[in-house]
């Protein structure tokens, strides 16, 4: 099974320790190439940045799928493109952070918590909770007004802000599982849920477990992304009579 | 007033007619100026052609701000990238059809149907149903399976096959209000309405008149979109010290 | 444009500052009466009070359709009569101050809180925000414990209360937007959104310029409130042969 | 105990009928007084009329509260008024058809369906749904398009349309329990269940025996109605101080 | 009437005191027998307790309809088997305290508060608050951090702890009504309710009175649960050719 | 990796056909048991069923984590017990048809529909969608009207009524993914999936899998079941104290 872990972000600083993270969590045989993008911002806390590497994203997405991929992995908690992704694609597998580990979550215990990064992220992050149906599932948000760049820098000081946040969110809110609302939360989650004794739903190994979860049931019973109504694919012809591989410097993704 | 209208496709070929519909709709002293797209699928029926698009459409919606426009509208239903256009500005009015015409729909009547060109658009708009809070207010949606090349073409046609889907979403979801569920059927509205008996949103009116509406509440008593948590702006440093206007090829935004 | 502001009050205490207020924030064009009732109570936080001034401020409502006015407003946050206006009058707009406040908000910002003068008010309050659909985009209620009549007594207090109030609101509950939940709460919005940094929605600006918003629709759209169903009207004939009218002391209203 | 039944119309045309009705239906020891409004619509199908015998209604529940009444019912479908009444009494019981019906009918099975007489009653009634919690218990509203008047003249061609709507109820939507929408198709529930094999909640007996249950766990174990923030009454000086009794010709109410 | 009060576990310890309470509650024509199982947990706080005893209570409801009683109660405030009863039951009453009480609490208030011994009680108790169509009305779980044991061996204590808790629920949650969320909390409501001026509901008292008010439902009306569905009863024949009673050691059930 | 899969019946008529059908679905490494239970009714599709078989289904799931499983699936799409059982257990994962298969379809498509066998069926199954967090996601239930014995008996027929409930699920309800809601349905996806083109979830293939996946979440990342609050286990040493195991007939599940 081969996986592309897309960093959304015109940066591969995050390429090799998220690569060196994910393969230790991977399926022995899964292999798996992480890509970031060739431009873009360093960062997506803003949803101008989602939108800047929207279109590169999906391009990457694609290109999986046509290099023979099994699946791609979205690698940013805002779940940017998942669902144009599904729609873009035939039969890779496509997954996001927020679903696969908010599933996880709800399946793990009757209530979840987020730590996100700032609360500038909450009301995105909210929504995609209440669009996955996970509203009365959610105990909290909690923010501990630290910035992507700031998680694995002062890892001391992320560590005790993420446990801070999460026992609140645990003894107060009562939430019986925590999701780490940020990829670049990464590797935290172990050492967290043995002091808390929850369950920590890390943003990176969850889409990467789900992706291989879902291939499997591709491969073997058929099941993949439904193609009426929301995932229906645009038709190759008029990409192609539409010159849009062209327009957007992309290259045989359309063929 | 002046009001930049995006149609955030790659083609003009709707400017001139919406514009002509446009004119007679925004107020006297409003001046508008339609634009679309210089690259870009000619129509946005897919996540991926609006996925395309996005970054094209906010960069517009910018340079409307630095150009001292007043509000720009987001001229498809889908709404895309009506969220994020709020977070990349600061003072601009940024509207768009779903959003305006939900609004003015509910407070017409208690209950709403949405016609629209093809089931395939129903989940996304369905989404953004939810995401406005309007769920409990939707009596349906109704397809006409009409793309939306279709609606202006055989006028005669489209206009039996909307007072047929409106009809029934009346007399049998109970709708209240029809709300028409693509920019492309504008102009139906008027005699829709005469012989439906019922208020009929069309989806390029709503929106312009919703901006003029927001511009005069920000013009005159600071009611502008709130810039804390989810339309925080990214930081103009940031996004020059990425170099994001010369990697996504826009000019003078972000100066 | 000519509006009818109906204080729906035993007094006209508030019809000179009011009609003051609301002089400054009308469209030009705009003519505007303010009226109170010839009886009834002081205020209306009790909902026993309400009930009282219903009639009578459906019948000033009426009276205003009667004479021509473009449109009412019913000026008390509990919408008093609101959907009852709607149904008993055929082209006049009716607005009021939640309903509009709360479209403009969620339009402003994902998330708002409505700043309250007592307890007592909220859970009515909070069916009208269920009722219209906000409810997953409210943050919170904040009670300053003031009475109507305390709030323009004592300025300063009341600004201290109010900023207490929404800056909770703003840094805790997360709300993005504020909405002033009390029409004597009028006046204070400038200086709370210039110290707070996020919107703050008058509940007396609110519904007048929702009220003209809506007069444009209909006179040049002909979007007025669906007559199907919920705001059906009774049958003039009906209410001729029951002679409500000599029964309601009311005259003129439905000849 | 003492029970006041109040048929909130101009007409004491029903008070006969459904006191013969309720006489059957209320407990041994219940005493029943029927009454009617010295003035107002005949019939509450229009929410104008509802607003005119709105006050009407309280006083004549406040004079229950005052002649030592245990409760007063207040007797249309709408509810109205029922949450003011509660603010206006202290200890009276209050109840109304709808609220009483669906508490009743989700105990009974997990779905419910609401027969009514005609297509406009159904917002405002579904607005009660939601209020009350049932939404997702609600199967459906069905209409059989007859007026109040029309139930009882032709109670043949009645019970055939109400037999034919509950059928569909039961059979296409999946309603498990059947309640009248209107207390003047009383008297048509037992041959209607005995028919269809599912319960059918009159309107009349409903709230009728909710009163007697909700006198006794007054009487016994002290809950009535919660007197802090909602039902919280208003202050009887300062309903004296206004002479709001003189205002609206009420007497001897606030004593 | 007659009535079986069922306490869903293995020792009669609580019957005499839950006996005599309820002596004081009922009707004086009702009759009452408390019993226990003759198996089981000493409590019911885990939901492998209320598993174990599931089918011997079924049994004893069963019996309760064999034997000619109106109504049983379940007496345990997560309504163990409370919808499998009514499946397994033709005309027997049943009823159960979470749910009675909230009927009887949403009807008292806008909002109601539950008091539970543990947090561990809340996912299970808040899943019936979904079930019920309360969550709306809900304003908050407060936990005594109490056993079952514990609530009637330090009564002061426990009242203390009952009044903190409860009085928090009022002040701060706006809490309108207290629902006591174990029947072992009983005989508490009277002191509390007079100490804090709101209702407070017995978990004992609420679903024996509900049951009274049940069986004159049906026995005058006809009002039972509905057998379509839902709740629509195993087929004897089924039992007996699989020898059900046999297997699980019951008698007599199903003849 | 060790998998007990339960069919919580009391015969072992299934247990070779679903042996053999897993037998093909699982990962190769996978060990699979196919239990029974000793005793009890020959299926669930009434609660009274389900009732019977929950303490003995708790002991299976129990028995398997004594000896050693890695995981139990409770072979019933009422999901009967998996709240109770991980509640339970420590280590061992428990899935079950319903929430396994909900969890997978709202992630391959934005809606989709479950084909029950009967009416009767569905409000439980309802309620488990709401619990799941999943009603806005779902289309419609259709049942087929067939009995858990009929599935298998007339393969053609089956097929030909899952076929005809499935395509009006996707054509008239706006499906995207179809859920089989029984697991006697099984063997049916396949042809159903390839005829009509959308993913068909297979109740019994669903939560296998899911079971092998949570198994690789727990024992490489040490993400199980949250033993805080609603899944908290009992104490043994209160279970020993109380000779539950004794009063029950199991053995040595306590030690």
């Amino acid at each position: 099974m081969k996986i592309l872990w897309i960093n959304p972000i015109g940066t591969d600083l995050f390429d090799a320790p998220i690569g060196e993270f994910i393969g230790k969590a991977k399926a022995p045989e899964t292999e798996i190439d992480v890509v970031s993008l060739r431009r873009g911002p360093m960062h997506l806390e803003y949803h101008y940045y989602e939108a800047l590497v929207l279109a590169d994203t999906l391009h990457e997405v694609r290109r999986a799928e046509v290099e023979g991929y099994d699946a791609a992995v979205i690698g940013c908690f805002y779940d940017p493109g998942l669902m144009e992704a599904r729609e873009t694609t035939d039969r890779l597998v496509v997954t996001a952070p927020a679903e696969s580990a908010m599933h996880i979550a709800t399946t793990l215990g009757y209530t979840f918590s987020v730590i996100v990064g700032r609360k500038k992220w909450i009301p995105k992050m909210h929504e995609n909770v209440v669009k996955y149906g996970f509203s009365t599932r959610l105990a909290s948000f909690k923010s501990v007004e630290l910035g992507v760049y700031d998680f694995q820098r002062d890892k001391q000081e992320t560590a005790r802000r993420l446990r801070q946040a999460a026992k609140e969110a645990v003894e107060v809110d009562r939430a019986e599982v925590i999701v780490l609302g940020c990829t670049i939360e990464f590797g935290f989650y172990r050492e967290l849920q043995r002091e808390l004794g929850v369950p920590v739903i890390d943003a990176v190994i969850a889409p990467l477990k789900y992706a291989e979860f879902l291939v499997e049931l591709r491969d073997r019973f058929g099941w993949s992304h439904s193609k009426v109504y929301g995932y229906q694919s645009p038709p190759p012809d008029e990409i192609r009579a539409w010159r849009l591989a062209e327009q957007y410097g992309v290259q045989r993704l359309w063929e």
